[in-house]
């Protein structure tokens, strides 16, 4: 191993740009230097034995201004080394999946030393990155030439950059032949197939395979709906028991579709290696702060922060925090509703054009509040979350997750549960649905892909005739690449597409039996958003670093508490029917013990397939219980070698006693 | 490894008894030679290679009739290869619980050449039966002897044995010195302490000892509802709003307290090294037939059956069984109410003497039918979990604990959810859970122990007269002690003590606020019942085999869901009551509204409680991790290793083509 460290050299011949960072314009030379010399510094001297180039022109011309664009990139044997660092679990030779270790390197599949392809470029930019951010301080007490950005043994120094301003971002570029073949193959035919999931991963990072993966596994599972609530709309089925049929089928069709989706999901995941990778031993997530101490866990210094501590932070200050927010949101529902009937009143009182025109302004005012809400909420989230300082991003992001969902959630169906179950006005909540349906999911189209892809056509042309000759469309020199890349905008993870579909799972599930065309509006929309998508991730952004994970997370907790609720709420329509009321004339409570016990059949019915059905197939448990068993096993003679050996240095000394 | 198996020999000068076999009378001689062959036999040959003797008077005096007991033991290096076989986990020098190896063995804690008490007695006895168990016929037919008793290779001897009758039965023998010690901590003195857990634990397993800490847990997690509920009985407080306090007390605490335990249970049975002995790596049960194949997890060979064939065995079979059972058990209920009208009625027309007595008839009908329906069922659910075939012991227990757990439910608490919700008579309801929790838990004491106790007394009483001078209470002979010890009663496992204290907390939870000293007369009854456990367990039965277990398995499934049931069931009797009637005297509708509000709360309340309280206490799951952490390097190693030597032999291989 400390062979290996030292056998390669930091000057590679073939220099292949993996990553840019981008340094503030005014940045001194001095740090410049500083940085350069730590990323490209030996290991064992705390540096991150990188490959650094500043971006020069093809023809050796100089740029405009000082130098603030550098190119990073790693020699082969690098990154084997850093895969193994981060763990990466690649497939072996017999068809099993390990994770990879430089020594054992011949074991794997489609791995020969001279095979620069064994990494995909994906995983070789997560490398890097991995290895940037965990570049720490050593005795440096500031950043040389900003005193006022202080460092400490064991802060990340791309951290402390970031937020001292001096580095502006860094993001990996985009290998632009991969990126035409994704593109056709993706959504350039036009033919009726799968998504390249494995193409996409390979490109983007199993993170986004992932959200697509459900995506596409999402709208299929829509199909049945969609077909069954079609006849709803054409015949105009209004009986109470065709509705209860199709509110059942609805129900238990979700809790299916959500553990079958675990399976698949276990599969994809199975197959990238990413199932296997282990959550306890991720490296710290670079805003993690604390005292540097030891982690009980691998042994290795690194910083440490008291459990108990963010746990007071979590449930005494952001519980409370959101709890009120969500109460905020709740008066200004309550208001909204108010200024609503104020100007419907105000309306008959004197009509004219004028108060004909007063009546859109309570929903306009409302629309403004809850976006300025939900913007001031988000920002308030990430404070908090990052103030809770979790030490694993995958924890972190959770927490983000479930604070921004619930404040989401509310603000989305508050409106509808308000109409259906206190105004119990059946007609505006399908009306109110359809419109907050259709009406929402052109709009994210426009804004998401659409509008943005436009944009970003207009701004390439400009800044190509800025930096060069205009030649649209044909092959870019580096220099001009990274120029055009670094405008780009940056995708910020696949929270706002999940959300997207939860909210859409909400619209589709929660009121199912009042508009059953909910689900065809959603398969269409999916459809469309699958291309649009693919478009804002091809041609929009910045390619994205890739970030491994081994299934949705906390967007199958959302999913599936959506289901319940969805239980709950369909059973309440169902029981405010006038249909079903007409059944009970006499008893309204009959009417409701009815329901009320079937709601509960419902729900125990869902718990019980969500127990029985298991969340990995069969294959794939006997695949993680023998890697588990080979480990025990290896562990066991391990321990009989280092015990032999003790056995031996014993009597070794016993016999020197002598 | 291999030169460790071959380096004993199977004479042992000091042969410690640990295990008696007893055989039927009439075993022919041939037979008992083979089996003591194939036990004495050495492990390579395919025996056991345990150490056998034929228990023979001290005075060297034949003993009346055949030769049909057996003393199995083995030699203190055969017990140490065993462990490891088992897959035993102690303490470490260092702290760390790890698995055994006979290799690493320096490194454990207590372990010395010749300290023979490293293995506790229990542990001894669980390897010795874990070998007898797994002493599989390699080229025999049949039993030599027994043309009829066929066997092929794989078949576990012993349980061909058992099953054609001429093994009567395997048992442990008791430790005399142990167990008076034992016997004293335990409940010898007069003082209020907790139960010697670790004692229990080294002497009758894993198994009893968590049995006997979760009745422990149990008795002081129900102290505080309790103490709650009696001035409830004090003071007649029948106002709504105390018992809306009580039962939503009730509610929560009982979720805090199961969940709690998994914390304490991860706590005990992690210092028992059992949390670290791993499921998947269990060797099939004993009753587990198949054909031979490789077990895809180990890759050693051993008997294979489909997983496809169980579930439909277990989805076509048993489960339709189970439901026709339930049915059929509330069929008789239905008739048992009508009878006790019948009687009323009956007794009301002609009053007499006769029409009197008359009244308890369909009670006492329908206790004997109860009773035997249960016989016949638990019969049933054994066949069918047994046809089942389940690999492992624990999911073939879990099965059987489901699916007798569910009827015994019914059978308890049908009659009660009838009074309660159908004829709405809460001071029958009071009064029948009254009868039922009290008579149930005096007969249970009396039938359970004290009785046996009595029996087993005057019986040993008997046997000693019979077999020598009559020498009660001082030290006995060994040939005396396995006499008296193979009349014992065979200790079936916890399960009937845990049903009883499901059934106890349903008595407690399900109705509690209908009658609050239900928890008082729990905590009563828990206290006697720990005393006549512990007499149970050490004057009555045979010593029981020890069984390592991480956890109470089903059974904390089946308490959380009792806890569940109970929050609909308060919440209803709650909405019965009259008091609460009273304050809607208009609507119904609004009562039970507010009702099934309050309900969905508490089961979200308890959902999110469940979910938040972590199940391991962070030092245990860090220790977990770090075990792991190792395992995982360690595997790592051994490819690299591995690795270098392929690598190693290519270019040996290569220089040789040369």
């Amino acid at each position: 191993m400390k062979e290996s460290w030292s056998a390669f050299d930091t000057f590679e011949p073939h220099f292949r740009p993996l990553v840019v960072i981008e340094l503030a314009k005014n940045t001194k030379e001095e740090t410049k230097e500083w940085l350069t010399q730590r990323i490209v510094d030996k290991k064992k001297n705390g540096g991150a034995q990188l490959l650094v180039k500043p971006l020069v022109k093809e023809d050796g011309g100089k740029i405009d201004g000082n130098q603030n664009l550098y190119l990073v990139g790693a020699s082969h044997l690098r990154l084997l080394l850093g895969a193994e660092t981060v763990g990466l679990v690649k497939q072996c030779n017999d068809n099993s999946m390990r994770t990879f270790t430089y020594s054992s390197r011949n074991t794997f599949k489609d791995f020969a030393e001279d095979n620069h392809d064994f990494l995909t470029m994906a995983e070789c930019q997560y490398i890097i990155k991995h290895e940037l951010e965990n570049l720490r301080a050593k005795d440096e007490r500031m950043i040389p030439g900003y005193p006022q950005a202080k460092l400490y043994p064991g802060k990340s120094i791309l951290r402390r950059l970031l937020t001292s301003g001096i580095l502006l971002q860094i993001f990996p570029l985009h290998d632009t032949e991969e990126l035409k073949k994704l593109r056709y193959t993706w959504y350039g035919q036009v033919k009726i197939s799968y998504q390249p999931l494995d193409e996409i991963r390979c490109y983007f990072g199993e993170t986004i395979a992932l959200y697509f993966g459900f995506l596409e596994y999402f709208t299929f599972a829509l199909v049945p709906m969609a077909l069954i609530g079609i006849p709803y709309y054409v015949f105009a089925w209004e009986d109470y028991d065709k509705y209860v049929m199709f509110a059942s089928f609805n129900l238990l069709w979700s809790t299916v579709i959500l553990e079958v989706w675990k399976r698949c999901c276990a599969i994809m995941t199975y197959r990238w290696g990413t199932l296997l990778m282990k959550r306890q031993f991720e490296e710290p997530r670079p805003g993690f702060h604390g005292v540097l101490g030891i982690n009980a866990v691998t042994g290795k210094e690194e910083p440490v922060y008291s459990s108990i501590k963010r746990q007071i932070r979590i449930y005494l200050v952001s519980l409370p925090f959101v709890c009120l927010c969500l109460y905020f949101s709740l008066y200004v529902m309550m208001i909204y509703f108010e200024l609503e009937t104020w100007a419907l009143d105000f309306h008959e009182e004197n009509e004219s054009s004028y108060s004909n025109l007063m009546l859109f302004v309570p929903s306009i005012i409302y629309a403004i509040v809850i976006e300025m809400m939900n913007r001031v909420y988000r920002y308030a989230a990430e404070f908090l979350t990052s103030w809770e300082n979790h030490r694993l991003e995958s924890s972190h992001q959770n927490h983000l997750i479930l604070k921004v969902l619930v404040f989401n959630f509310l603000n989305c169906f508050a409106s509808l549960f308000y109409i259906a179950f206190v105004l119990f006005d059946m007609k505006l909540l399908r009306q109110s649905l359809a419109t907050l349906l259709i009406t929402s999911q052109i709009l994210n189209q426009f804004v998401e892909a659409l509008l943005p892809y436009w944009l970003q056509k207009r701004h390439n042309t400009k800044v190509k005739k800025r930096v060069y000759s205009v030649k649209v469309d044909t092959d870019l020199s580096l220099f001009e690449q990274v120029n055009l890349e670094k405008e780009m905008g940056t995708y910020l993870g696949t929270f706002d597409d999940y959300l997207e579909l939860f909210l859409q799972f909400g619209y589709v599930s929660l009121f199912s039996c009042v508009y059953p065309l909910a689900a065809v509006f959603a398969v269409l929309n999916n459809i469309t958003e699958m291309y649009s998508d693919a478009l804002k991730m091809c041609r929009v952004f910045k390619r994205p670093f890739s970030q491994p994970t081994a299934n949705i997370g906390v967007w199958q907790l959302a999913f599936e508490t959506m289901s319940v609720i969805s239980v709950v709420t369909n059973c309440a329509l169902i029981g405010l029917s006038p249909q079903v009321n007409a059944l009970f004339p006499d008893s309204k409570t009959d009417l409701i013990l009815i329901v009320v016990l079937a709601e509960h059949i419902l729900l125990a019915l869902k718990f019980v397939m969500a127990f029985v059905i298991p969340d990995k197939p069969r294959d794939i448990q006997i695949k993680l219980a023998r890697l588990e068993f080979e480990s025990l096993e290896a562990l066991k003679q391990q321990q009989m070698k280092l015990a032999a050996e003790s056995l031996k240095e014993e009597t070794h000394g016993e016999k020197k006693m002598n």
